[in-house]
């Protein structure tokens, strides 16, 4: 795994805050009613998951996708489109809980967002199992609702996360990777999730316009895949971003040692971009590396060939036709979406 | 896990067999659609999946709970309800797939159905993976046709599934579990996804039925709750006999040792009835156990108390239940889901 899905304390919390902030009390009433729901959710279904999701839903997190559903859904009208809002909100924070629990399990990790994993406090079985009943309460959540469009776009998501874990465990270890592929990898890993996230927004707000409504707007459907696609590229920005500072440092930030993807196999845009000046590293076998020094190292030695700073210059591309590809939106969304986007960025900073 | 997931060769396959060849060309035709889009997902999602899906979907198995789909529907009118029935019916495969893929994980298990399993194959993550894919591909499939009850079935039934291995987990090493907690956990496990088998073929069916058709036939709902209900309980008596098959053997005909659920902490029914008399057993420390040797003198205690008998009565009680239960059907689809009945009982014979 890499960093984004670790979700270090910090990173853009300030950001969000401060899209928050600019929301107004409609945005942080719908935040919370999200919250409200993950809870009763990790309380409803059995003492096992209610102790568990301790460790899980409930500890929090920045609900960065739950606020991309609410700031790509815009002023909605009406009850039903809200609630629709925040079941798609719960539903995508459910599927990156899922996938952060499985995660762990493989990762062994002990502890994430200050509390003890699932599978530290459960052990393995359970928390897969827990994985597992996240993951289907998102899709329950959805079918709750009436809309069928809610349930392809989660579950379309939820199969591009795999994949992309599937093809990250393909490529591990393995220093010659194509950019390209990599840059799949972590459409498919951190990038569909945000767009999914964006697209259940717009939709829920469409929803409230009739075939016969308002002809000055858009069709909602194209809105929902503009709106998508600024997801899908604020989703690979943040995990490039997050590959650079596996790389870059320091670990007080990040929360972890450098080098942690290398140790684990993960090949990411740093050395992708530092082996084409390094035949050294161009060489490398990543197998080889053993120890925590060892990858530093490897780290040091990117970091001489100025990677790091094209590696960010090439996130920051993607957040900047993140922007420009947004479509006409009220002024204070398009400030609100670009707020986050910025946010992205600053996680870096 | 116990053994029911584990799905051994030849257990009910002679029944299911006699089941497909009752039902004639129609039956087979539906399975055999069932199969090619099984195939066709396993392809269609990318290289790695494609490789892995060898060792889980495409590797067959019996295809009980697609072959539940098609008899809970009878006749069903036209080729729209007929594309609903496969699509479920490839839906609910594919969580089970899911779960096995994912319980040989946590099994460390080796072979499946003759071949390596997916963990064996490509390691943990990819099979973590792998089985996330197939439990999405499972929701993709049914939102790509038009029912959210649909949905609504088979993500409760996923739901229970997890749920099931939460508590079992939860119970593990515990010889002093209540009959009816043992009782609960099977029917979340097994019986819930066998409930929205039938669940699922019964909408479809009924789906045909416009609200104000032939009022001659009970509305849907109710038949599709009153088969859910024999799916239920089918489910049910097939894990309390695969339970009873871990503790009698032979080794032979289950394809693994006597006590092996014993050895993985969990205590299943046998246990339970032959604690009541007999002293030694009530005070048993599942923990104590450590070889197959140990676990196969415990098995031959429980038999000793005649508990197997009265399990498998209990059992075949289940299956009564199941058959009483049925709502009025056409005497062919009736005598079809009998079959089915009594092939779960025959797995035990």
């Amino acid at each position: 795994m890499t960093a984004a899905e670790r979700d270090a304390p910090g990173t853009s919390a300030a950001a969000v805050e401060a899209v928050v902030a600019a929301g107004g009390s409609r945005l942080a009433e719908l935040l919370a009613r999200t919250e409200e729901r993950l809870v009763a959710l990790a309380a409803g279904h059995g003492p096992t998951l209610a102790q568990h999701a301790t460790s899980t839903i409930s500890a929090g997190g920045k609900r960065l996708r739950p606020l991309l559903v609410f700031l790509a859904a815009g002023e909605v009208a009406g009850p039903a489109a809200e609630a629709r809002l925040v079941r798609a909100a719960v539903a995508v924070e459910l599927i990156h809980s899922a996938s952060l629990v499985h995660d762990d399990v493989l990762d062994a990790a002990a502890v994430r967002r200050g509390r003890p994993t699932v599978v530290a406090a459960a052990g393995r079985t359970a928390a897969t199992a827990t994985g597992d009943l996240l993951f289907s309460r998102a899709f329950a959540e959805l079918a709750a609702g009436g809309e069928l469009e809610d349930v392809r776009a989660l579950s379309a998501a939820a199969s591009a996360l795999a994949r992309g874990e599937l093809i990250q465990r393909a490529d591990a270890w393995d220093a010659a990777i194509p950019l390209e592929r990599y840059l799949h990898r972590c459409e498919l890993k951190t990038g569909s999730l945000f767009e999914a996230a964006c697209r259940l927004g717009a939709l829920a707000s469409g929803s409230g316009v009739s075939p016969s409504g308002d002809r000055t707007r858009p069709p909602a459907v194209d809105v929902a895949t503009a709106l998508g696609l600024f997801g899908r590229r604020i989703g690979l920005a943040f995990q490039l971003l997050d590959d650079v500072l596996d790389v870059s440092g320091p670990a007080e930030r990040t929360g972890k040692a450098r080098g942690t993807d290398l140790l684990d196999g993960t090949v990411t845009l740093p050395l992708i971009l530092a082996r084409e000046r390094d035949p050294q590293l161009a060489r490398l076998d990543v197998r080889a590396l053993r120890t925590a020094r060892e990858a530093e190292e490897v780290c040091d030695r990117i970091a001489a060939t100025g990677a790091l700073d094209r590696a960010k210059q090439q996130a920051l591309a993607v957040v900047e036709d993140a922007r420009t590809g947004l479509p006409q939106l009220p002024p204070e969304q398009q400030q609100a979406l670009e707020l986050v986007a910025e946010g992205v960025v600053e996680r870096y900073a």
